[in-house]
Parts: structure tokens; sequence; C-alpha cells
């Protein structure tokens, strides 16, 4: 017999499409125990939410967060709102004892943060931070055969978050769509909105950082804001780029920036350990780059795996070997996972919570810290 | 308003799922005037019938199909069934006025297409065969540079659709997911089930065929049958490659096989024109890959068109730049197109309806034919 | 010590210089107990045939090929000529005794070729033909990978040489460097020019082939002669596609063109077996593609092998791993092979002799007489 | 009429080999007014010597660098002996008059090399260092592409070179072909080894460094040293990550390490400008990556130029399109530059000369220095 989880979403922008994806496609590709009913979306604008509900199949909508926040017949609340309103929206949830899924990056800093995984564990509520590439199955793959210790000793980390769409000058900064270069709506630029997912991923598979050394800069310095039609100092980071020092001993550079021409949302990773390597690419998700060293010698190389196959993970849920998933499924494969994790809340967690979520707050906070002592700062453990 | 378009499928296998996803997603991210409502599924097995009508949001379900194709309330039957019963019943739902989505290809052979191209003008009734692959935005991305003329002359095309899934003598023949394998329920073997696909973009593209040279070959000559447990005689094509040679004067090679060792689902095009050519793979089915020969000449090279952008085909209904779709999205898209064509039945169709399929059936049997015969066959003209 | 063999070369154009730069490299690269020394080159043009003596290190140099083919301080004879010179010049050096190193292809059709292996097998004299890909470090790799029997069953071979350098309706026939275009000089177009690389390739890999079937194409009816000024109509193939079988039971399909818009030198050829397969590309001649099924479901992908380590065929002579090679390289180890063989003559040879040369020949005249009758036509067996 | 340049080569290991292939190769493709004759080479062992002379056509040997230095036969001596010899041969070169050729890094440190540039531009000595890998043809073509301004404002640069020959903890150091393993002969590890490459093409292309913030690693503390037989500690660096700002605004990040598995010599670089951008990997040499944003928006990617047309640099000197060139190449184009400025000693420099290669050891000698004291360090002006 299902279990009903009745969501409430609030937000219905960008994320918020992809997290409904996720809702209603679920059920269709995962045999989870518990499924996610539509039940209620929520914005401020009540033509723009009322549409939304109905695209999407909510069963009802609000125009006040705090009116969805108690709603009874709400489980889990789904936050897809600008990162400065994540906390307390969050905390507003745990005291209604709601589940949460909220999007990344967890807050605006560690201070929030610790506030609201405080909260969180205090209530034993569940709870699920967005942190989905994690969920590709080429990326779990590489996080399959790091945890079995098919590598040996590691020692390089590195991971890129290439984007060019910021590079004119016209383009405002704030706005929908766009508070994504308001310092005060999204906290950083770079650093929490691309580096954070880089971030989640490396902690994931290889580790806790202990020490960064970075270097961050604002291309353009002023850009009209749509607030006021003028225009106003760019506060956040256009690109970041840090060194660092992983707990296991391994060596890592990071880089992010909206400036690389030609890159889209080039998101990818490697990690080279003494028996084997492997990397992987947004842009080509399906495929995991792998080299094994134990093969003989003249016939080494890297293997482009099409993790496509009933043995690659999440894809025998899909289609047959061979055919393509899409940047949206790794949202159903971590809604996936929570669902699960509800039948049995001791087992491990395969996706990231408010703690995990913390930690990468604190790489983030240490990253944009470096960035204006040049310093090498060492990172607050979560 | 919208109007909506109350759907019955008949089968539920792979292809069935493929098309209520479609039906499922379209109205998330197409605006279109004709909706779909899952209103029946039809199978043999009620139990498993009843179980997908669930997953999938049917709100019934048939075990007979002659009973689903009575039904008033609905206004189109999508045939998924394998390719022995798509003449019958296409034939049906023309008497009862129904609309038809029918699984490729089209028909066993050229005969039965008739037929059906018969029927289906005579009743005036709107009909679509599910050749998906040109709906891939890379694909339709291709086919609008063409018809662009950017190409000029066109010289050479050649396709490929290989696949590595039948070398083991141990598979048997005939079953769930295996009539593939027997020639009286699928006609042929690979020919009609991957060159079909290849066929049909490529008379999409680059127009009609006129005459082929083929060769098949059956490398596993007997298998167990699933239905009496004894071997007998493999009668599909395992194998298929042909010459052929276009009205537009353009030279071809197709091949396709079960037998690639390392290629689970390798569609290939290339088209090679006096000033541009084009080249795609399904197995990284976002790039389109695009020579343009007027770029000056120590910068020319292939170009790896990452078709995730709001002005590549379909893309923007989906993500943001740079984000991959998947396999199944075709599917939408072709829905969308028959939708789309509801409201203007005069517009030039972008989806192939019976008379389309029945071309790539003349070539399908032409090249069986010449397969049979070892000479140049012509090819019958839809 | 070691053993002079004194090369006289007869033509010095674009293979002249080729064949120059693998007995210059020879020494300095390999081992061999017979090195060459450049004792004469031949040529019409006095200022030219000088010139290039003095470029190239040639001791001294000839006008007519007839006297240099007499001269006693001569052990070994290239002949760099145009086609249609092959035979004539071949039957005077076994006349007077010499070593003959011919470029490719062997003759105008297997008439001539097989007078010339009569001759040259009479005479006992060591002989070669220049078809130079094999040597390649990934190639050879290749073709070691399927002696060893990995591949098991072989199902598919398939092969392209693509160029795009005759589109121009402006390019003149005949003339320095333009006598490819002239059927008289050349005997065929892409077909002895082009195919007969791919054809010696896959048979020296994948064994006879027994039948084809062709199709050829000129594009461009006419075109100036150089000869004459004035138009002329085009006697050579700009096209040629061909289906196969070899004798081990396994399908192929060959196409070259000089109509591929995008491709300058694509060689490319790919095998299936029932274990494995492989996979090479003339633009990215380093890298053996390889799939082994052997490997865990999950792990299994085409891994790109970068053929310069020490540890693959005649890299460890060149230079580090990782370190590329380029295309002339594989004239330096054709040259090591037939040098080597002079040492054990009863060893079996790694190069082709004109009796595999004149097997090539033969699916040649095949193709062009299948291309020509619309049939299928068996294959002669040299 | 040409002018000759009597070679003096100091050194036949991997790099007095590559610089001997340059020296024969040169005249046999390049027309140059100055031409190399291989008049003597150097080394301690003298049957090795005198075996390394005749494989390359070197007129005569010496055992005693400083004689050969003092030989008035020689017009030019070519420095390929370890790191901590270079400053002292040098200068003692510059004593009798000879042009120098040196291999890189330049010197152990700047304190050496300042003093090498001063004795070498008093003298007025044409003089080169052997950064060999700018003259690759896409290397090259980078370089003119930006120089002509194509790129318009850059705002990133990147730089890799990895490899893993060292991560087997048996490897010693010290010795014939492991002296680089070893600080007192190799001044660093991947610093002056493989980083020292990707300076000099990046301060080539984009300019000069200003500041830079690194970490090192050496991975296996300690290794058997040949000299005694007994483990010692290692004291080069195994790795070397660096943050830099460039004299234009545009930030970077380099990497170079022997411990990343797979690699066998990737040097990758790529750079990002507002219009366009290039990126290149030295395992695919042939090729250069290229973004060029002015493209109309649907046709925009990354286009893969086969750097090997008659129209691309250096080129049209070797075969012809298509046909790939290889790693030595670089070093016969680099002294086909450095011939070339021998007509006019006023004409710009394509080539490293000592005071460019000074700016290189000055960025070298920063990075250590910042990961020794975890601090930004800003670089000494060459």
């Amino acid at each position: 017999m299902k279990k009903e989880i009745r969501i409430g979403l609030i937000g219905y922008g960008f994320m918020g499409r992809t997290h409904s994806n996720a809702y209603s496609q679920l059920s269709h590709f995962f045999d989870t125990t518990h499924v996610p009913v539509r039940q209620a979306v929520c914005g401020r604008d009540e033509a723009k939410v009322k549409a939304f509900a109905e695209k999407w199949g909510y069963a009802s909508y609000e125009t006040d967060w705090r009116e969805l926040v108690k709603r009874e017949d709400i489980d889990a609340v789904d936050i897809c709102t600008p990162n400065d309103s994540h906390a307390e929206i969050a905390l507003e949830c745990i005291k209604h004892g709601k589940m949460i899924l909220c999007e990344k990056p967890l807050a605006l800093n560690g201070a929030q943060g610790e506030e609201m995984v405080k909260a969180v564990e205090a209530s034993g509520l569940p709870n699920l931070v967005w942190y989905n590439y994690r969920f590709l199955p080429a990326v779990t793959l590489a996080k399959n055969i790091v945890d079995a210790g098919e590598l040996g000793r590691v020692f390089h980390y590195r991971a890129n978050f290439l984007q060019d769409w910021t590079i004119s000058e016209e383009l405002p900064q704030g706005g929908a769509g766009l508070w994504r270069l308001d310092a005060a709506a999204a906290g950083s630029g770079v650093t929490g909105d691309l580096l954070a997912h880089c971030i989640d991923t490396a902690r994931w598979i290889n580790g806790d950082v202990v020490s960064v050394s970075a270097m961050t800069e604002t291309f353009i310095k002023e850009r009209v804001h749509t607030a006021t039609g003028e225009k106003h100092p760019v506060t956040i980071d256009d690109a970041c780029a840090f060194l660092a020092r992983f707990e296991n001993g391994s060596l890592a550079i990071f880089e992010s920036t909206r400036y690389a021409r030609g890159h889209k949302a080039l998101y990818t990773f490697e990690i080279n350990g003494e028996k084997k390597s492997l990397a992987w690419d947004l842009h080509d998700l399906n495929y995991l780059s792998y080299f094994d060293h134990g093969v003989p010698g003249d016939r080494r190389g890297w293997t482009n795996i099409h993790a496509t196959d009933g043995d690659h993970p999440y894809s025998g849920n899909w289609w047959v070997p061979g055919l393509c998933l899409g940047y949206e499924h790794s949202f159903t494969h971590e809604l996936a996972e929570f669902f699960k994790s509800l039948d049995d809340p001791t087992a491990e967690k395969r996706y990231p919570d408010f703690r995990h979520a913390l930690g990468t707050q604190y790489v983030c906070d240490a990253v944009l810290e470096s960035a204006k002592t040049g310093q090498w700062v060492n990172v607050k453990k979560a």
C-alpha cells in the first residue's frame, strides 16, 4: 500500500519546474513505498501561481508561504525561493513539523546554516537539499567505484563549473531570473550558485576539504539594478578559483565562472587515484570516463562508459541500453532516494541532508574569506 | 480553452511506456491547444494492464482491443502492439473514426501499408507514425539547415544503426520483448526495426530513395523459440547493409546490425553537401556536428553544437542552455507536432503520417528483395 | 656490421618525399642490419631532380629511369611514378636484378599485376608495395589483437576514406599533382587511390574478400585537362561504395569519395567481433578505439588507447609515452620491416609484397566491374 | 647561397635526440638561408657519444664540454645537459662567442638566469631556449588568433600538465633519465620540468603573470637514490598547482603532477575571451579547439580545427591536408624560427630567448616560494 506524502512547493521558477517534474515522474519509473502528491504550490503572484498549479497538477495554491507552511494537509515543504529566504522558511516549517526539501545552497552562510541544522536535527524531521548532480547515473557510478576502494590512494581532484551567460555589460542585476547577480538575494555569485555543486559532489566522493586558498573577481563592476533602473556596483563574484587540500591528503583545484566563453553549463570533475581515475562532464552527462591502470599496458586508455545499462545506477528504471537520460532525471533520482530513506531512517543516506549541506556551506564561506584576505583558510567541520 | 483528445493506448510494453510518458509530459512543457487525456489502456493480461493504468494515470483499461476501439469516449488510438497487428487494428480504428498514432514500422510490408494509407486518407482522420528520432533537437536542427538550402548540392548520405544485444546464442526467439527476433511477428529483423528509423530520417532530410542494392545475414541460424521450447530456424535478418541512390543524385550507404559489439543503440547519420556537412549520433544525442566550408580556411573544422539553447528546436521548452535532454523527449516533441497540426490541418506536417511511413516501408521492402535476389531494386514511390 | 642497400628513387613528387624521409630517418630510430643509402634519384626535369637530390642527400641523379635501373651501384629501386608506369618500370628492374619498393597501387589492373608478380617471384627479388597505413602503431596494434584471436568470430568490418578536395568545378584534370583525376594515368579514381588503402588493411587484418557489390559516381562530368586547356569528360570515379563479404563470413561496407565536405583524409576502419571491437581514424592516428566485452558490464565502454607507449608497436623506437607520432612515421616503419625481412627471407612478412598487393588489385577490379554491371562480382584470389 | 651554422651538441639523452632530429630534418622541409651542420656532439662516455655521433651524422665528438665550447669550427652550442649545468656552460659559451640553444628551463633559478641573460645580452649573441610546444601548428595558430585581437578582453586562462609515471614507490631517484627526481640536478620537480612549459606558452599568448598563490606536494617522501643505493628524502615537488593573475586582468589556474593516473603527457591549455575561446591538448596535438561567439546562436559550438592545411602555421612545409604531424616537429619549427631570425636580427622573435625564459623562471620561483610560505607572491619582471 502506497503512503502519500503531500507536497507544498514554495516558489515556481526554474527550480519549481524541475522539482515538480520529479514529483510527476517519480511513480512512473520508481516503485517507492511513499509517493508524492502535488498538494499545493505557493507564489506571490496569484495569476501565475494558479496557472502553474494547473499546468503541473497541484491541487491548490497559496500566495503567502506562511499559510502554506501551516496547512495540515501538507507533509513536506519544498523551498525553491531565492537563497536569502531559505533559513526563515525552513525554521518555520520545522515549527510546524514539516519535512523539508530545500533548494541549494542551504543558506546565505554558515551561521544561518548552523541554526537550520540545529533546529531540524532537534525536530527529527527528514530533510534534504537539492544537490541534484550527484544523482546522474554516471556520477553515482563514480561514487560507487570510489566507495569500493578501487582507486587506492587518491592524489588529485579537480572540478570546474564554467558558464558564459553574464559576459554582456547590458545584462542587469536583480529581478526575476536575475537575482543570482544580486548578492543580497544570492549571498554570493558563482561560489554559492555553481561551486557549491562542485563541492557537494567532491565531498560526497572524496571526503572533507580541510583548507583552501581562493581568488575571486568581478569583471563587470557596475550593472543596472532592475529595482532602481540605475547602475549599482556588482557585489557578487563573477569568477572564483581555489586550491584545496582534502582530509585524505589529496590536492584539488576548483574553478567557476560565468565568463568562460563557449561553455553553457560545463560542470566537470576528475579524480586521480593510485589505481584508477574517473572524469565526468555535464555536457555529456551519460558518459563516465574511466581509466583502469590494472589493464595490461598496451590496452590501457580512458574508457567512455555510456552509463545507460540496466546495471548502471538508476538507468534500469528508464529505457533500454544506449538511450540517453537528461538533466531533469537527476531530481527524480534524488527524490527516489529521499522517499526510500523514509522506509528506513537508520540506513545510510545517499542524498545530502542539511548537515551535509552545511559542510558545503562552510567550504564556500572559507573560499570567500580566503579570496578577501589572500590567506589560506581552514574549513570548519560540519 | 484547451481541447481534450482522449487517448486509448493498445499495448503497454516498452513503447507503451514511452508514449505514456509523452502524454504525461506534453502539457508540462508545451502550450498546445489540444491536450491529451489518458482515457484507457488495453492489454490482454488484466492484472498487468490494470497496474499499468494506475501507474500512468489512465482512467480505465480494457483487455480486448476491439472493445477499446469502439468506445465513444476515445478520440485517438495509439497502437503499440507487435508489427503484425498494426494493419488490422488501424483499419478497425478507421471504421470507428478514431485518429491513429501508430508505432513504427507502419506494417509488415508495403501491401498492408497501402491498404492502411488508402483507408485512412479516405477517412480524413489525422494519422501519425512514431518515428521519434526526427524530433530530437539536434536532428530537427539538421533538417532545418538542409531545408534552408545551406548544404548546396548533396553528394553523400550515410547512416548506421548498430547494436550488440543478440550476439549470444543462448538468447531465445519469441515471447515478451523478444518478438523482434520472430519474423512472423516482426516482419523482418533489423531492417524494419532499426533501418526503418534511418530511412525515415534520411527521406525526411534528403528526399526519396530511388534504388538499392542490399545484403542481409542471419549469423545465428537457430534459436530456441519460447513458444515451443525447441530450436527453430531464425528467419529474421540479424544484419543488413545497403547501397542507395537518392532522387537528388546523392549516394548513400546504410547499415544496421545487432552484432556490432560495443554499440548499444548507435544510430548515426551524416550528410555531405557542397557547402556544409552535418553528422549526428544517438549516443550523444544533444550534439549536432556541423561543418561549414564558408568559414575561412584556417578556422574550418567540425563544430559540436550542443543543441540545448533557446534557439534550438524544442529545447527552449525545457530547461536552460547546456542542460541535456534525453531519449524520451523525442516522443513528447512528436506529440506536440501532431497536436499542433490539429489546429491547422492544411499546414505542412513535421511528423510522419501513414503515407510517409509507407514510403519508408517501400524502401525496406526493396532492401529485403535486393538482399534475396542480389540485384539492384527500384523503390516504389509512396 | 651494417649492410648498405643503395636506393635509386624514381619520381620525386609527394611520395618521393615521404619515401626519402623514411630513408633519412630509418637509422636514427631503428637498429637494422641493413641500412639505406640514398644513391640516386631520377626525374625528367634536370633542375628539379638535382635540387631534390641536394635537399634530400642523394649522391647522384638521373633524368632517364632506364639509366637508373641499369646502374650497378643501385641495389633497390623505389618506384614513385604515376600508376600507369609501375608495371613497365618494375619489369625492367627485375631484369636488372633490383629489389623493388613500389608505390601503391601495384598496377593499373589485375592483368598488369599478374605479370609483375610472376616476374618478381621467378626472380626471387625482395619486393614491397608502399601500403603505409598498416604501419602506424595503432593499426599494427589492431592487427596484433586480431591475430591473437581476441575478437572471436568476426561479424562486421567497415572502412571509409573520405576527402573533399575535388569538389570545385574549377579544378582541372591532369598535370603535376592532378594526374590522380586522369584515368589514363591513374587507372581509376578513389578506388585505386583511396579504397586500395582500405582494402589492403582490411585483407591484412580480416582476410580475403570473396564478393562485392559496388556503385561509383562521377559528380563533375567534365573538367579542363591541363594537357589541352579544354574540357574533357572526367573518366575517374569521384566516389565509390561497396558491400562485401569476407572469407571468414563477416560482412563489410567500404566507401570512399573526394566529395565528403569537411573530411581532409578521413581514413577510418572498424571491426566487430564476438568478444571485442576495434576502430581507428587517420585524423587521430595515435589512438586505437578498443572495446572489450570481457570487462564487467557496468565498466564496459570504448577505450581510447593512445598507442605511444614503449609496449605499443614501433612507438618505443621514438620518444616517450604520450608524445604523438605523425603520418610519415608509417613509411619509416614499413621500411624497417622490409629491411628486417632481408635478414631472414623465410620469416613471415609484415609488409605487403607484390602478391598481397595483387590481391588488393583484384578487389579493386571486382569493385569497378560491379559498379559497371550492377551485379555482385566474385573476387579473384591472388 | 646557404650559410652553414656548425652545431656543437652537449648531451645526447632524450633531448639530444629531439634536437638532432631537428638538425637533420630542417633542410628537408624548410628553405632557410642558414642551415645547420652537425659538427660535434659531446658526452662523458666515449663509446656512447661515438655511437650517437655515428647514428646522427655528427662529424666528430668530444668527451669534455669545455673542449667543445672552445672549438673554432663550432658556431652554435646546444646545451642538453641537466638543469644544474646550464648556467656554467652557457657562460663559457658566451666567453667563446658561440650562439646558444639551451634546453629548458633556462637555469636552476632566477639568480642564475639573470647572470646568463646579462652576459648573453652584453655579447649580442643569438640565444634560444627550447620551449618547443609553442611551435606545434595548433599552438602557433592559437597565438596568431590572440595576437590579432580576435578574443577581445581575456577573462580566463587555464593550463595543466599531467603525467603518471612516478606513482610507483619502487622508482628510484637520480641516475640516467631519473635526475628529474633529484632536486640537486633538476632544481625542482614538476614546476621546472612541466609547468615551465605551460608558463612559457601562457606568457607568450596571454602576457605577463603578476602574482601567484601555489601549493606543492611530495606524495612519496623517500626513494632509493641510485648514487647510494639507500633511501633518501625526495626533495622535488611531485605536484604543483597555482592560482595566478595576469597583467591583462585575466585569472588563471595552473596544475601539474606526475600522479594523475591515466595521463601520459597531457599538456592542455584554454583561454577564454569576450568573443572567442581556444583550447588545446598535447595528446591530440594536431587539433585546436575554437569557439567563436560571432557565429549565429544556433550554430555556435566548439570547432575542432585539424591544423594540417597549407594555411596553418608550418603545416604547408610538410604533407597534405589531413595528415598528422607529431611531437618532434615542434623542435624543427623552433629551429626554423631561430635560423630565420639570423637573417634579420631586428625582426620580432617568434622563439623564446634567454630573457623570455628568465621571465618564465621568475614565475617558477614565485610559485615555489608561495608554496613554501602559503602567501600570494608577486612575480619579478624579466
